[in-house]
């Protein structure tokens, strides 16, 4: 499984993901589930994969190979808007697809490639969006303002709780954090490290960005500190009256 | 769907569920599914419902008529120990599942009925059991304090983060009521009133029982409290490091 969450506030989006990959509980594996594209000052853009690893892999090593290429098709370099960056994704997904899909489903096995993809492109505001495995796209607004993907119902109150439009990116940041330990805590199918990216509105680079290993002692400072003071907010509600 | 926790504790248990049925988003109805059984002073036990609401109604109801039966034959008055208690139940399912799974099969349903169950009988302590549609169950423990149907998801991080053997029965009480809340904000399929029970260990009576409906003020009051306790926490949260 997986765990992917992307939020867009006024202030920027955050980006995270998980790093565990398995096909059953004896063959498992870490792999980084997080694609940046940045050209400082122009367009920073970011991927988040969930689903079939040979699937996404490949709609990734696509994207890549087709910014490579001469002549005048659109790329990730060259798409104007996050629109059309997420139409470029949508179709490699289909592609990937077409060619695996008969594959699979011989198998038994459904072709499942989907990403959150956000980032900004100069000339428009940050964006956010989640593809689906058919290729079709949905973007954040004001009333949905982040995605999710994998294993995504543990980690989903606390954002639902927390986060609105105006919330920081340093507050959502946080939050994301709780939501993966929170996740991690009750789902053995997601693990760390974690990937974490924090854009800043207009920024169009990624300085922000991290990664939380197994054992990272801010990430069990933050956990513990949580923890505690949940405890805390519950011995301050009132009792129930019977 | 349906969302119900029972939590066993040194000082007693919790139990809670909600009342919403469905099949399908345009057709949704309340049914409590919440029984008890009290004899004070003897015996107080609770059942909590999940699954086929036909064959849980069923199952309570063969569990009553079979307790007005003359003869013999251990029931629900007469049992000597939680395990018997839930071995009773058991056979209810496995004769309510006998009865009826050939024919949800022709229609490609799953028979699917289990329960929380948990109380005390004079003479031992409080026990709390989950028992399966195929008719098995299983017991809590020191490890495993507490369990969960229906759309258990949503609710367990903060049940894991919180509850500890020696945890309050308020406060874990409280926890439940919270749980239950993050659930209902995330997902339609689980619905208002909740009914809930604190047993107090040793007392062989049900006194502490409440239903919340829709609106209820104490649900609100507690809901807006945790959200607003939840960000002052967030706000004291250190800052990610970059």
């Amino acid at each position: 499984m997986t765990y992917c969450v992307g939020i867009l506030l006024k202030d920027g989006i955050v980006f995270a993901s998980d790093s565990r990959t398995h096909a059953g509980v004896d063959n498992f594996a870490k792999f980084c589930k997080m694609s940046v594209f940045e050209r400082e000052g122009d367009r920073a853009l970011v991927l988040l994969s969930s689903g079939n690893l040979a699937g996404t892999q490949a709609v990734i090593t696509i994207l890549k190979q087709r910014a490579e290429e001469k002549g005048d098709t659109p790329n990730l370099w060259t798409v104007r808007t996050m629109f059309d960056f997420v139409t470029l994704v949508s179709d490699a997904v289909r592609d990937v697809g077409r060619r695996d899909r008969p594959h699979l489903e011989k198998s038994d096995l459904k072709f499942d490639a989907s990403f959150i993809v956000g980032g900004q492109i100069k000339g428009e505001g940050p964006r956010l969006f989640r593809t689906y495995a058919e290729g079709n796209f949905v973007e954040a607004g004001p009333e949905t303002q982040f995605f999710q993907t994998g294993e995504a119902k543990y980690g989903k109150p606390i954002i639902d709780r927390v986060v609105k439009p105006d919330t920081s990116l340093s507050d959502a940041t946080k939050c994301v954090l709780v939501s993966f330990d929170s996740t991690m805590r009750s789902n053995l199918s997601v693990g760390m490290p974690i990937d974490l990216i924090q854009y800043e509105t207009g920024s169009l680079k990624l300085n922000h960005r991290r990664r939380f290993d197994e054992g990272d002692a801010d990430f069990a400072a933050l956990s513990k500190d949580w923890s505690e003071g949940v405890r805390t907010v519950f011995r301050g509600l009132p009792d129930v009256k019977w």
